[in-house]
């Protein structure tokens, strides 16, 4: 597709020329090094091909995708210090490199970047509190995940709940800050926006999928992460619902060990009884519904077809649908 | 002052009123036990008296003066991580009583926040883009703190920079802020904002000169606790300045001791030092003069003298003019 090429050209020499600042450099090198690492640039995507839809300036746009870009990062950076994950895209994470204390300063710096450049656009006090309300619902997802780790029970509705305020809120405000530079009416901001908390829904029920059930080559990460650092996804909270009293209390122990424990021998353990137990199917067919929903919310924006055509695509894209 | 209670009480009751959010109460928790601490108030009451100066609408200054509120407590436990800051007006800090995680994301929240506080007047976005200005150089002013630590030499023009980015800015901006929500003109927003930035730096030397040389029940922080700490602070800077290479040398030396070294001794040399070279005279006289200036700047807004009664009382309160 022709025009999404072009967006992420055009967002990629908006980036590459925006001045984050200099000095001190122990504050700006850390921004640098984060945001300038190349990454699909989701939510600047989404943002710009919303406002395109609606036939809104491109220019004005970019800024609130410059905003989310920004935002995306700061969070990443924040989340790996509480995560203490040493590598981000295959390279060392900003508190790794340089220390806890500068990855949370530069980290603050850009949350408030984040706001300067959603600021920007004739519509930028709007922009600016759909940020101010996302941010604080990330950070509630954020500490729902931190207390999942020691929280003995979970339920499938809490997971549910955490998911969407961590990863899909942040989707679905990409596009509804595209829609919203590009005037479109109330009605469809709300069903861009829903399109984007479903698709965002979708998306993180096929990561927690793909932990397990991927090509390591080809996905990048390790076979199983999830599994060796006890994380309740949504695979483990639905074979603990399917399973029998035996297979639970041993799911249930098998992620009470010790992270450091050997971990193969556990993640193959584990994958046998969601095999036995067809999670993986299940935890599918409730992606599904998620997906086929996020495209009934698209189908239902009060435009014509061929508007929708560039997102739809992107999204398929995205989603797997289209390869 | 009649004036000065009621807006103290106001903003009291209006903070008492925000609703800052519930769930997950290890997000809201911290931020309760933080802002509702009882302080001095300085940023919103700054904030206030700026805009009742004009004869602007207070209910309007009261978002910006909460969001201001809101954005120093969010430093404040975040600068506590870095500093390793076990207590804060004599309770544990956020860090200390929770832990990092939710010290950094607590945090996080509070900044997003102040967005939301700031974006509320009319007025909504300049005042969002004068905080995200203020966050920014608040962020550049604690990494130049920090980078202090370990820089072997710091000269007295950096550290005036630090103390103007990380404390005078916030004063001067609550005072900016008040004056934009009453519609002031550019030129005496600017004049308030000049007051400000003198008062800050008048401040915060007063602070380095009462850190050794203040009645330690009063002041409520521990004698020296800045030597202890090898805190370069304008003291130490002048002190080597105006030092024969003796006593330089002697100096340098005691600040590269190890904090946990037995601080007594260590204090009553550097003091006896200082004294001997007239130190504290000498910041003072620097303090004073930023004093003036202030003034200075507050008697050129354009305005009769007695509509800045108010204000003045207050800042030669603070500064301890008036008892």
């Amino acid at each position: 597709m022709e025009i999404i090429k072009q967006l992420q050209q055009d967002f990629a020499a908006f980036l590459a020329n925006t001045d984050f600042g200099g000095q001190p450099t122990e504050l700006y090198e850390p921004i640098a090094y984060t945001i300038l690492q190349s990454g699909k640039r989701l939510r600047p995507m989404l943002c710009l091909l919303a406002c395109d839809m609606f036939g809104g300036d491109e220019n004005e746009a970019l800024w609130p995708a410059l905003a989310l870009e920004t935002f995306h990062n700061f969070t990443l950076i924040h989340d790996d210090i509480m995560d203490k994950a040493p590598v981000r895209r295959g390279k060392p994470t900003v508190y790794q490199k340089w220390n806890a204390d500068i990855a949370i300063l530069s980290g603050d710096a850009m949350l408030a970047k984040a706001f300067q450049f959603a600021l920007k656009p004739k519509k930028g006090a709007e922009l600016a509190r759909q940020l101010g309300q996302v941010a604080i619902e990330i950070c509630e997802g954020q500490q729902m995940d931190l207390n999942f780790e020691t929280q003995q029970s979970v339920t499938i509705e809490d997971y549910l709940k955490m998911i969407r305020l961590k990863t899909a809120v942040l989707l679905a405000t990409a596009l509804q800050m595209g829609a919203t530079v590009a005037n479109a009416k109330e009605a469809d901001i709300q069903r861009l926006y829903d399109f984007g908390i479903n698709l965002g829904m979708s998306f993180q029920l096929q990561d927690d999928i793909l932990d397990l059930y991927s090509d390591v080559e080809v996905f990048g990460k390790r076979h199983g992460g999830d599994i060796a650092d006890n994380k309740k996804t949504y695979l483990y909270l639905r074979a603990l619902e399917m399973a029998s009293e035996k297979d639970r209390q041993r799911l249930e122990q098998l992620f009470s060990l010790r992270i450091d424990h050997d971990e193969t021998e556990k993640i193959e353990e584990v994958e046998e009884i969601y095999n036995r137990l067809h999670v993986k199917e299940a935890v599918e067919q409730v992606m599904l519904d998620y997906d086929r929903r996020a495209f009934e919310c698209l189908a239902a924006v009060d435009l014509p077809e061929e508007r929708k055509a560039h997102l739809k695509t992107y999204a398929e894209l995205l989603s797997g649908r289209k390869k």
